[in-house]
């Protein structure tokens, strides 16, 4: 079973990696790009076929290692 | 008029990064977890309506800018 965690920075909270690719983007001649917003995707590989059991652990996961839950917002998919 | 763009190694590249969390869950008590793969997911909020048009210029960013397609794959979804 595979788990997809996104995590991104809260609304609100200032993004430099963000603005430096918006930045980027016009200097080689893009145009209409009026935000971005730069986040990590995880994949996991699970053991079990349990997807509600699956789904809670990878929350855990988030809560404990993945996200910085203070600044960091994050969604979990199991596929 | 948003676009989200997932970045990740190809298969068979080496990720450490993703080998530091399999490892880092494993240390936490966290079990199952066979492979972890790390990537960057960036989302852009784009001005205009035509969403074929805004998918090509996308690609366009990732080739130029967002990927480094010799070891990186790409994968664009216009919402």
């Amino acid at each position: 079973m595979k788990a997809r965690v996104h995590i991104m920075l809260k609304d609100g909270v200032l993004d430099p990696q963000g603005e430096a690719v918006r930045h980027a983007l016009g200097t080689l001649g893009f145009e209409g790009v009026t935000g971005v917003r730069q986040g990590k995707v995880i994949e996991l590989d699970l053991a079990g076929d349990d997807k509600a059991g699956a789904e809670a652990q990878v929350r855990a996961m988030c809560e404990k290692l993945l996200a910085n839950t203070v600044i960091e917002k994050f969604t979990v998919e199991v596929i």
